[in-house]
């Protein structure tokens, strides 16, 4: 059994709530208050700017240059679709781009928590945090584009992107990488590995909970 | 004006919530639920484990030798310190100490933001984010100390040790280096400090507040 | 006075000993023996796998979003240069492309020095680090590359490389991030950044210098 | 086999070199020039100083709460070790305190190797990078103690510090760490741990010969 099996095993469950939790439910069908999909969209563009940074600093630890010069894409990828976000997305939901966006508690508290693993965790660890961005949004957006019940949903432009096949190579790429990681290691590495997948699956979930409640500090 | 008198006047009101709140209230007059005590002593005990680590790693980064034989010092306190609650006082206020404890997640949020900046933000900012945590402990510490109103506290013993004259100079020596690397650097970067610090000091009183919660995942 | 200007002023005297040394002059008559060449190559490629990881990680550093994405590019552009040399210029040069090569000790100083600034200096002084490997390169490429006195130079392919737009393009915007930084901070970083441009710049020489010596531990 | 047995017996050659290098044969007989140990001393200073920072790096990346305490502890050593040779050998051997050292190219391919090892690579592979300091150190030391030939050896007082059984505990210790560590990793790990005791091997020799040669860049 490959990790990333047992990973998504452990974490269905949660995955369950993901799906059930108003803000996918609503973004699915269209309901979804324009202001919560603000909010979310704003807090998403910073989470990006740090997953980026986060994603090119792991490469920068991989032992393996295609694993180094992936990260680096990958890196790259979340910094462009930042700026889509900035230069599209914020005007077409009527979101000033041009003054700064303060990062509410969820965000500050996902981007930290991954920065911080990178830095101070083994790299296996480190790879296994990142992986539920990759792998949960896209099979939570798979799900939303499978059931949109809406024809005119106001947020399908932004629901394509996420489902699209270069987005799904990413995924397939990044667990290939966990998964191999996780075989050259130890059972207590896997162990910990595991840990910081969840703690970063539940973040995904407060991350939109959050959105949801437009949390600030 | 020093840098630490403008960082501390900026976060008044915040002190002021927490000179208030239930849980240093209670502390202060010893009714707070055992319950809440103990889950804020393992939450604290796992804090320790992370700033002691987060403490050293900015000495190794620091340029004067002076100051990097301070932080390791304070690195290691944290880390005496975290003993000392798990050989003594957990005995004493009825905490196994054998079997792990699971991090909060305001916990999480706050030593990941510590760990997350001491690797990628500029030295700077990474000491005035460790600051509040020498700080507002020792304000709040003299406070219950000076105001108790119940001289059978139970948690006489624990309070003392936060408000010995050791503590008070190490939160002096904090103070000083932080002061030293503002005035060395500029403006912009004192402004970087301040959010830090602002940040970490929100934190403070998240932590408690979520100790009164008994807040989990 | 940019900084760029003064730290280029300060290695003149170092810039016209690399343009005289031997390697330089017989790579630009054609004449340097081919052992000395595939030595300098092997080395140049476990270079390049340290270099492109020392720029992503830099740009992970980053406050600047597209200094960050310019920097994952650099350090993606540095392993797809390495693959190049691996897949065409190794068999050209007649280098048995697929057993391991052991990194000689000039290299392995070079490498470790720009990770280890890159890991615990300011960001300022490791983006002054990485600069002479830009600059320097593309100087003595051009400089090489006008003065061909061979029209039969068997390394002219290989010194094409080095003389393109692109990798012109790379060292102005690498120039100009190091401007904008320098500008933004405090005098006494700008010499700890000159300190590291002239290491860095020392250890351009002592590479090529060490690869007309074949130089192992 | 205990792994730190396994690592002795791959650097036997090189430590037969060692204590034949006219600079520890010197050290021991008494007779090696003054100025060849002032710069020897002046560049032990150095590599002191961030030698220390690495071990509390490493401290502070540690799981173990117990190791993270101890390698503060080593961190702190080397910088109060440094602050005795500048506040008492300086004078003792005729160096002035007061004015900056140059680090030499080789004390620098040191400092950086283990800096960035410390900061890149696996925690298993920087502790056994760091493990030659302790312990060639330590059986070099023992070693001239030992066969101390003259009785006026001016540099006993210096010797006698490094023959301790206080840094006799630290080496011990140190051992015991990267054993453990090395019994909880897999053999590809452990083979990386031993190319990096390896180089730091190599280095400490050159770091003595570089002394001797009194190397400046």
């Amino acid at each position: 059994m490959k990790w990333t099996d047992k990973a998504w095993e452990s974490i269905q469950p949660l995955l369950h709530t993901i799906f059930q939790m108003p803000f996918i439910q609503e973004l699915q069908s269209g309901t979804l208050p324009l202001e919560k999909f603000q909010f979310y969209m704003q807090q998403d563009a910073k989470y990006l700017e740090h997953f980026g940074r986060v994603l090119a600093a792991l490469g920068s630890k991989s032992e393996d240059n295609r694993q180094a010069l992936d990260f680096f894409e990958f890196g790259k990828n979340a910094l462009v679709v930042e700026k889509v976000l900035h230069e599209t997305y914020f005007s077409q939901f009527g979101i000033a781009s041009d003054h700064p966006i303060e990062i509410g508690p969820v965000c500050h508290h996902y981007i930290h928590f991954l920065k911080s693993v990178a830095a101070f965790e083994p790299l296996e660890v480190a790879m296994a945090a990142v992986l539920p961005c990759f792998w949960i949004y896209k099979v939570v957006g798979d799900k939303i584009f499978e059931n949109q019940s809406n024809a005119q949903n106001p947020y399908e432009a932004w629901i394509a992107t996420y489902s699209g096949t270069d987005f799904a190579d990413g995924v397939t790429l990044a667990k290939y990488y966990v998964d191999t990681m996780a075989e050259q290691t130890t059972e207590a590495m896997q162990t910990r590995m595991l840990e910081a997948f969840i703690s970063a699956s539940r973040l995904e979930f407060m991350f939109w909970d959050a959105a949801y409640a437009q949390k600030v500090w």
